[in-house]
């Protein structure tokens, strides 16, 4: 017998319907499929029915067997909440780095203290296969604590072949003990590593002849990404490492003028990346590649805001016709957050976003950021039962009622992973 | 027979102690007077202990009868957090006037339709009492979910004599049925109402010839505030309300220096005022004659960030020697939060104070902000039993891990009031 769940009354279901072949960009972004006093039903792991209270009753009366019905009176629901880039598995904190960097520390004087991305590094290589679980779990709760039902997870901290292959290892274990459904980046290069400081090439070429083909052949990934920026990848090394991505299989994703405007999203649109990520200092030349190839902008704002710098150009991009997506980069570094819910808020505040696009932004955009727009993203028959309850009357408070976690019910998979604010204990406890 | 809460064995406890009889300043501000590996016992709604866990066990024998213990291991604990600067009590709320203000509406002409602070006047009088507590109440608990176990409120959304003194009642009643104390301000000298805008110099007499007076007689207020700034209250103005209120012996407190360099910090000092709010504008010369009278600068980092203002000078003011408290300015128009975890991230962030400081800021010198410095703000032997466990395992992972909320267990006046994050079950339901 199937299980049923009955989603009933809420003040607002947020569909986002209707975006499942091609992301939504420009008007299309604000665009919510707002239904008004609805209710989703649920069957088993996936929607069997979304619409008016009035039809819900119709529906679930042709239904047999017992129904958990979930009150949703005075609450919003939204489809579950993705989060398409995040450096989620690592071990070690930098906290006391972060406290050096606001009493004026400079990021190079850090480095060369042995801090920084190489302090992560150490903490990963260090790290067994099992401590890099138990430490990402937390973070893994925490999302789906606000609201996160699919997550990316690159690699990008271990740097030597084992240490990249252990990370993809730990997201592989990640997504079966945990219900938040995880999809796997390569991205072993994030960084040079302190080995190959004197000849950068020789580890270009260790990542393209050793380190992709065996993520590849051991099914570990399904994107490659890769940290182009001044004194990281040049855009030729970035192109060559793309492209050996590609031949194996690996979707192009890549970290894109974020620093320093040396063409990565002209890159992005050059090799067909799926998405280009961060874009803070993208040229109006990139932009407008984005929009021509449909690379999707995967936007960070909070990583903008935890390292007070000018957040990229929204307005310009959906002007332009570029698809955008939100993401926290949960990472040690540069954004030790979260909260989904949060990078909504900085996103209209900072970007000028509206509280539409950010919600598109944060769902059906970012499930084909990560290639999975035909099961989440939206909340439509047939899809999985991914669904977020939020403590609001309306769409717009989930960004005015700001900095706060309005998050009180989660429904992954057809099953309640999060009540009353709350992951519940099996999730929490699987570590 | 007395209630013993044993708190046991916590990473570290920030007793911030030393400061009851002035708030710190200066270097003072980064002194926390950690214990690590330190516990805290509480007798009824006091604490009786606190010191490193060697030493707890032994106090504990010297008790009778039965111990709850908290485990805080994993966990941080601090005084419970104190807000001293909100507009907690009104009614409505203005999330369609934000969304307009994302998309460029200036907020003149939302005040032109009668949104912005005219809509909450409208709302707030048309409430009644119980419908202002009912709506307040869910705020309240937000603030006691992020760790804020008393909270300042002030009046100023009724301005009318009736109103204004509806507005202080119903702080009254939320401070009589919720753990949360609540310290009270008489704020009629919020914005001039629509009736009297050709004629202010009228409604400066209502409110000092009527409101004050019948405030003070009926003891609803403990401080008296005035909105000191171009186009609401001038500088001359709000020393005639704020000297009235002394007279009748409510202390001042005024919102200065906000949106333009009145002297609205010079006038702080000049009349003593306990407390200077905002300042983003203060001159030189305002933050100097602030360390002279020993006013506190109540600093309101997320407002900043909700207006996208530049924030307040705030290690300048550390530098002259002004101590400076932190707030929420829990608003519906400027801040719609309830967090005080972000606003110390924001702290941190946006005005580079050290994680250090902004703990200060939120416990001690609030205290002393609201004159209650004698009985909360530190953890210290005989105080009241306002404790806050994090989850983290320094005090630097609360700035570090940003945006989200890491309060776990929240205890006021002795009694455990938030438990695994959630507030429980009497105060939530208690409307
Ligand atoms: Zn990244
Ligand atoms: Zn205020």
């Amino acid at each position: 017998m199937k299980t049923v769940i009955y989603v009933k009354s809420a003040e607002q279901v947020l569909t986002v319907k209707g975006a499942s072949l091609a992301p939504k960009k420009g008007k299309e972004m604000s665009e919510l499929g707002i239904i008004e006093h609805g209710s989703v039903i649920i069957e088993d792991d996936r929607i069997s029915f979304v619409g008016p209270d009035l039809e819900a009753t119709q529906y679930l009366d042709s239904l047999e067997g017992p129904v958990t019905t979930i009150d949703a009176s005075g609450k919003v629901v939204t489809p579950g909440l993705v989060d398409p880039h995040t450096h989620l598995v690592f071990a070690g904190s930098r906290e006391k780095e972060f406290e050096m960097r606001l009493q004026g520390v400079k990021y190079i004087d850090i480095l060369k203290q042995g801090g920084g991305i190489l302090s992560s590094t150490r903490s990963t290589r260090e790290a067994t296969l099992e401590e890099l679980v138990e430490q990402s779990l937390v973070r893994l709760n925490r999302l789906l604590e606000h609201g996160v039902t699919t997550v990316e997870a690159k690699s990008g901290y271990g740097l030597t072949t084992e240490d990249e292959l252990k990370q993809l290892e730990a997201a592989r274990k990640l997504n079966d003990i945990h219900p938040v459904d995880i999809v796997s980046t390569f991205m072993g290069a994030h960084a040079v590593p302190a080995e190959y400081k004197e000849q950068p090439d020789q580890y270009v070429k260790l990542v393209i002849e050793e380190m992709i083909p065996r993520a590849a052949t051991q099914g570990l990934a399904e994107f490659c990404d890769v940290f182009c920026e001044e004194g990281v990848f040049t855009v030729e090394q970035s192109e060559r490492i793309l492209e050996a991505g590609k031949k194996h299989g690996l979707k192009p994703k890549i970290h894109a003028d974020e620093i320093v405007q040396l063409g990565g999203a002209e890159l992005a649109a050059k090799v067909g990346a799926v998405s280009a990520e961060h874009l803070l200092q993208a040229s109006d030349e990139g932009i407008r590649a984005l929009a021509q190839s449909g690379t999707i902008a995967v936007l960070l704002p909070a990583t903008a805001f935890f390292l007070m710098e000018k957040p990229a150009r929204a307005r310009k991009m959906i002007e332009e016709g570029v698809a955008i997506a939100l993401s926290t980069d949960c990472n040690p570094g540069s954004s030790p957050t979260q909260s989904m819910p949060f990078v909504m808020n900085a996103a209209c505040l900072t970007m000028k976003m509206t509280p539409a696009e950010v919600l598109t932004a944060a769902t059906i955009n970012a499930a084909h950021a990560i290639g999975r727009a035909d099961q989440i993203g939206s909340i439509e028959v047939g899809k999985k039962a991914d669904l977020v309850l939020f403590e609001a009357s309306n769409y717009q408070k989930l960004q005015y009622n700001f900095a706060v976690n309005l998050v009180d019910t989660v429904i992954k998979n057809g099953k309640i992973a999060v009540q009353g604010g709350v992951v519940l204990g099996n999730q929490a406890a699987s570590n």
